[in-house]
């Protein structure tokens, strides 16, 4: 542990990218290396980047396989569909990669191909993927060589039905769960309808039924639960920039109060560093803004049969770098929360 | 239709009331008489809203049953529990009423009395108000005497559900209602959880299982069904101004697709002037506000066996001020879209 | 008066244009005829701007002289440097045009040339174009056939700025004005800076010195008072979807108080339907938003010898649309205020 | 630098507060000792901060010397007005003090009593108090004993204006600070005014001429360069969290150049930690939020003789919380840095 991780970042102008820089520079047994960018290869990253004036002085380069070797682990954080070309050969060169887009999330290719619209060309590396869910993958994760880390949304859902399910309290079918995103979840991208004057003072669900988080949240649950299940998921986007919402209504199996369910949650996160449950407080998402926490609340519901969860994450930390982080760390043997308090 | 009607409006100094004053101000058919305030009784209407000034020039004056005895229709835009001391008294005078609040609404006096934790004091008058949701209480809204205008969150939530009930497509139980309110729904108070930097860049649930919305969306929609419906209601604050957003999940009855949902919604609202469904566009907030339209959009989804349904409003139009407007219109043979477009 | 204006808008998709729309529908003497578009052309207007669903259902026509010919009066909502292209042929027809954009706002062709960095290729139409500001120039609106609506900026600064110039009240030289626009300013466009997870919760001053409003609001100031004015114009962006906050330090030419300043004002002022003057209240936004009106409130300031003034107008309304309708009003010999309260 | 100090936090439930803990735990040489609050005594830090949660579990205490007395350093966030009445005590007890209220940041009495509207009651202290911007007070804060912390507005002006005024680049007369801030920088308290509904999508000025950073502004400055100086200062509320944005407009005494600027802030803040400046970047909020930068960035504008000149900053951490650490780590002989980056 005295020695320093040598950490190369591929994508490293997007909002991810630059979240996972501020990270990095603090964990006190990093040095960054390398940083490629596409369209701001060329640039310092304090210029695409002014608020890392005095902190970050490198230049972007464009990719390069050669560049990316000299490193102990490569972080991805490139839109999905752009990983599977540059993860074989980075596996094949004996590098450990984290991979922060969708490429690598879904064994079933047919599934990636559907919700993805496109084609894989990168399938060995997937069957070869751990899914970089500390809570409910450390151990796999620690001698992993690929992480996919989870998405935004998927780490805001299966966190919190994971146990209520498992301890067999809610029906593994007709689940509801609704998103509320803010809009860097959508990446760095000019388009019109992300534009300040369109989002504010506006909420839209979006692809309701077609979004690619879908078959993740669902392979991810049946598992860790061994059940099938069925679920439905709607995000929706909304004029805040940072943070998710997810609020998950299902069906009780039995009749249950409160205290089963804190029970359910303490069984599987007492020990957890990062997720944080209460059965009194119903979360906010100010109070996980720029923290890898992952905030539960919950009411069970018997005039409707029902089990209500909340959870709140920064979609930037807990649903991107701050997870892709604690997936570095726990590969190195380093303390979990190294660089995430 | 000639004539002018006169209006007099008790609680002018909060958003509802601003509001219909401003479509009052456009209503070609109606003088706007006394305006009565609370805490701001004695200062100019154009003070406590300087958008009026060289609008309206009335002073506020402390509420008068005298005063308010000489107009044809009394607006009553009072916080919860104060119209029941006032309007026994209009009503003795032959007044017709328009209550925005909620004392009214709720036939049973029980769950009134559970849900708004106070004891109810003109249990007479609620036995004579008429349901002020003119998509389906239109004839006996013309003859009222007495209308209880619809909670914000129950106007975005029964248009949608009724038709889809009624024509059997999805279950009576089970049912999620995850609706998003911008912060004008909880009124022009004082609180600082109500403040620009408690709420901006954040979202909450609140008053889960207990909001006292949620008798009046069951009950309104048993008495339009006839039938007995189990949902779960949960409200969230939202750092917009105004606005609700309105996501419903149900499971589907049998096998249907999107015509048939379609189907339902011309069939009771094809001539609605204020109603707009689609049945490829899913709603945003940004297209109802400022106008009195509810836009309904909604996905079947065969996945999960449910049907998915968005709703929209301007909480403090087609949720309070507008639809109020909208039942005075009805009850004194106006055109029902007049001063509302 | 009875006949209704045949109007036509070239530029329909933009936000002048849906504006202008909303205004020309509540419109009592006007008939909206073609609406035209560039990239949204052959799109129904609803399609563009679902909020106008069951209000405009036209379809979007790309522009052609032709159909424009068959209208009163052309309103043009282009980007800068597109009007410039189409005006001499509507005037040689004989049609009456009033352009929002800026290719007819200054007499002098090389200060066009080098603030919009484009050549001027209707250099004529130039001479003929009258400055739509009702304040300062209502007989020649009245008779004129094509009307270079003002800037936003333009019309903030112009109208604070024009009475203390002219009553000696302030140095001509040395006048700051800085002020503050929300997004919509900018055009509905796709462009990363102006995204929201880029805006929200942040300013940025912009153009500092070289912004195209800049002479517009001198040579304006110069026509009015007839003296040689020496102005610094800085704006700046803000996370609001619309609105302009312009703040105006000036050096006193000799020894006011706050009632010479009030005079200066009532004497220009009194009679004008949009303007509205104060001199205790300081303007606010939210007090013009979705107005015609402009604001005014001012402070003198001896200890810095100072005059500070404060304006706030809607930049889509009386920055835009709204006066455009003013100027169409004008033209016509309508009511100046017609659809526009 | 190996034991570490320990600190106490008085009025730690307000933003001020809360930002001093977030910084305070990742600071490698501090122990949290008591908490003080008002009316939030006898909860958890965790529960009125939930953010808090897993972080700080102390429960606030009623303040008492006492408990103070324990601390090698006492930070007082408190309202100003509060401070006054336990810093004497603090001093004679032999404790070090840093007051981020406004108390002791006026040598001159009168001038206190006039801007704040109150009577001072701990003279004696005030004149041992040193202003606490490390930029030009270094030497003497390292040996303080009570530090008073700049105020948000006066530490965003100070700093970009004392190198010019220094170098005689701009008259010392008719100075015109135009600034923006954000919500939290009127504390955290219910206030109409304060709520989202009031601030969004609106901007206003307020406490025009009558402000009491403006003494602390032109008295700093004129201490530091030894001249008289006339200023105007504006400040505006916007609808952001946090951040400050400030922009200065001022006469040119002599014909100069971009880089005569540059060259005087290289000479004052060349080694500056926190100080960042830039002849071509103008600065924008988003990039110091959550940090303790301040950016600077200028343009010359000889068109009409003046220097404009803009800053931002975090208005909770450079302009408080990061500041006042800032100056307790110069006060025990730290790295200036420590628990900043």
């Amino acid at each position: 542990m005295a020695e320093n991780i040598n950490v190369s970042v591929v994508g490293a102008s997007g909002y991810s990218g630059a979240e996972l820089l501020k990270i990095l520079n603090r964990h006190r047994h990093v040095k960054v290396g390398t940083l490629f960018a596409n369209t701001s290869a060329g640039k310092r990253v304090d210029e695409v980047f002014p608020h890392f004036k005095s902190v970050f002085r490198q230049t972007l380069e464009p990719y390069s396989a050669e560049a990316a070797s000299s490193s102990d682990v490569v972080f991805i954080a490139l839109p999905s569909g752009e990983a599977m070309n540059i993860v074989p050969d980075l596996l094949a060169k004996g590098k450990k990669v984290i991979d922060l887009g969708g490429d690598f999330r879904l064994k079933d290719i047919a599934l990636y191909e559907t919700f993805y619209k496109r084609q894989h060309h990168a399938k060995e590396a997937v069957q070869q993927a751990v899914f970089g869910l500390p809570e409910w993958n450390r151990e796999a994760i620690k001698s992993a060589t690929l992480i996919a880390n989870p998405g935004c949304y998927p780490t805001s859902a299966i966190i919190p039905l994971a146990p209520v399910l498992k301890e067999g309290l809610i029906e593994e079918h007709g689940i509801s769960i609704s998103s509320l995103s803010g809009v860097s979840g959508a990446g760095r991208s000019s388009n019109t309808e992300l534009s300040f004057a369109e989002t504010n003072e506006s909420v839209k669900a979006y692809k309701v039924g077609t979004h690619q988080h879908i078959p993740e949240i669902r392979s991810s649950l049946e598992s860790i639960t061994g059940k099938a299940i069925g679920l439905t998921f709607v995000p929706h986007l909304l004029p805040i920039t940072r943070g998710i919402y997810t609020s998950i209504y299902a069906s009780l199996k039995r009749k249950i109060v409160q205290a089963d369910v804190l029970a359910a949650y303490q069984k599987y996160y007492s020990k957890e560093p990062f997720v944080r449950v209460s059965d009194t407080l119903i979360p906010e998402i100010k109070h996980v803004n720029h923290t890898n926490f992952i905030d539960i609340g919950f009411r069970v519901y018997p005039d409707n049969n029902q089990l209500i969860v909340f959870s709140t994450i920064d979609n930037l930390i807990k649903g991107a770098a701050g997870q892709a982080v604690q997936n570095m760390n726990l590969m190195f043997g380093l303390e979990e929360t190294e660089g995430l308090i």
